[in-house]
């Protein structure tokens, strides 16, 4: 079976400025991913440290480099999910934590739970030993500038979160060469978002979903649109009944346009290798690596593609 | 168009000495439901209206009679949608919160988002003056001494949770004469679960689903389980397809059976009124009423019908 590793940097209007920057980083994190499968690791290992990279960047939206909050805090979601078992992990609304997808993978494997959320999932993370940091840490002065700006520009908490605004989410979806797949999400949400809101990402069937029948999926955009929609769950279900990973992504990101006037973007693999990327927002960063080729993109129909050095 | 309310008190192994309690008590919250269509409110009035009679029953685990975490505390989920726009509205963890459905209900109507969570979703109560009440108030002396009991049985947190001890959601699924369909969800969770868990019920596609081009769905029973295999979309995946509500329902359950070794219960509504309660655990309290009847049931295969009154 061909393994495959494929990540995104979240489906959003990235501006120019920040294009190259978000393009490499997805780059380097599909690569990372990929280096896992080459020596042997899962791809449920694979996912792990594509995302893992993802968030040691302060380019992207997640662990480092996160959105503020209301309060001007940093609330954290992930989710990992291994296709294998339908066994899955994720945490929700944590701070302090550098790598919040290893923290989600440790409530996979170490609890009998599925989702952590806030006090308990830092609890937690304690219980295990795991390192948080202080949040300041985390908060790039870019991120604290950005946050002033967008209090002054919003009248309230009910602007149209579908706007300019960043969603930034990043994800991982992967499978190795025996078949298994896995997916991977991390954000720091919406900036400005109201304490304690919960977007798509940590909620499996939304932010993703993996499953060794059908494939794996991790979604980016508009998490309230994301949510209604189930949107990793909804393309899975499209490729049950045969239809390929591009075309099922297509269908449901034109359903959730249509039905909740939601943008975003996904990327997706089949247990058979099979692999998409696709988005309905302006642009969205991705990368995908196979044994001999790296592809990646950032605006609608972009399809570059390198070879690999051996 | 048929209007129907159907409600569940929970799926698990209910004791003899509760059984009277539970049947009795989901024939009140759903006539409870049906009475507001009756008088002209929306299947999404009657879904809160019924789920908030469970709610303040102490025989059921949700709001008053909730079970304690391993803290010793209450911390409460709940979801509901309305099936016209996908609309959602969730809580997860919250604490001191008599009636988490009606929380839920204003992060849909209130809030540009669809879950808040743990100490956000307090600070949004206080925002729209929902009263709190003292943790006390929600507990019983029964649930302080089976917490005792349970917490000098179990070993630590990797308890099988697929045992006897209580998972006891309470839901609501209701269609209105108009076809419209609407879901609601709200538990304590699981006893002694760990402080921040977040379970199937307030999680979109897992504990409830509602949408007006396939039906709605509540769901009770080994949340861990039916997180992984969302099993409210799953449901309506298969209504979606043609098949029937009841047929629909044993398919995904069994599924989840199979895959993930879960046990649990579903009630489910079409939009042409089609309705059904289906459960793998050893009981599940559930009753149904339409215009001249009210059925209800606890054992596999049980259906009561009585005569409305008119």
């Amino acid at each position: 079976m061909p393994a495959v590793v494929v990540v995104h940097g979240g489906a959003w209007s990235v501006p120019d400025k920040l294009a190259k920057a978000v393009v490499d980083g997805v780059k380097m994190a599909a690569l990372d991913g990929f280096s896992v499968l080459e020596r042997g690791g899962t791809a449920l290992d694979a996912v792990e440290a594509a995302v893992r990279n993802l968030e040691d960047n302060v380019t992207f939206n997640a662990g480092h480099g996160a959105v503020l909050n209301a309060d001007g805090d940093v609330e954290l979601d992930a989710i990992i999910m291994d296709g294998r078992t339908l066994g899955s992990g994720a945490v929700s609304s944590v701070k302090n934590i550098p790598n919040p997808v290893s923290l989600a993978r440790a409530v996979m494997e170490k609890t009998p739970h599925l989702l952590l959320t806030s006090r308990g999932a830092n609890l937690f993370a304690e219980s295990i030993g795991m390192a948080s940091v202080p949040t300041d840490t985390l908060v790039t002065a870019n991120e604290r500038e950005k946050w002033e700006e967008h209090r002054s520009y919003v009248a309230g908490v009910r602007e149209d979160f579908n706007s300019k605004w960043a969603h930034d989410t990043v994800g991982a979806v992967a499978v190795d060469s025996a078949g298994n797949v896995a997916c991977a999400t991390s954000t720091g949400g919406i900036r400005n978002k109201m304490v304690g809101r919960v977007g798509d990402a940590p909620i499996i069937g939304c932010g993703g979903y993996a499953d060794n029948s059908s494939g794996a999926v991790s979604c980016t955009g508009h998490g309230e649109s994301i949510l209604k929609v189930t949107l990793a769950r909804l393309i899975l279900s499209h490729m049950e009944q045969g239809k390929s990973a591009a075309e099922s992504s297509q269908l449901a990101l034109q359903y959730m346009g249509e039905r909740v006037r939601g943008a975003g973007g996904v990327i997706v693999v089949s247990p058979s290798g099979q692999w998409a990327a696709e988005f309905t927002t302006v642009r969205m960063s991705w990368a995908a690596v196979a044994k001999d080729n790296l592809w990646y993109g950032l605006e609608p129909g972009e399809r570059f593609e390198e070879a690999l050095p051996h």
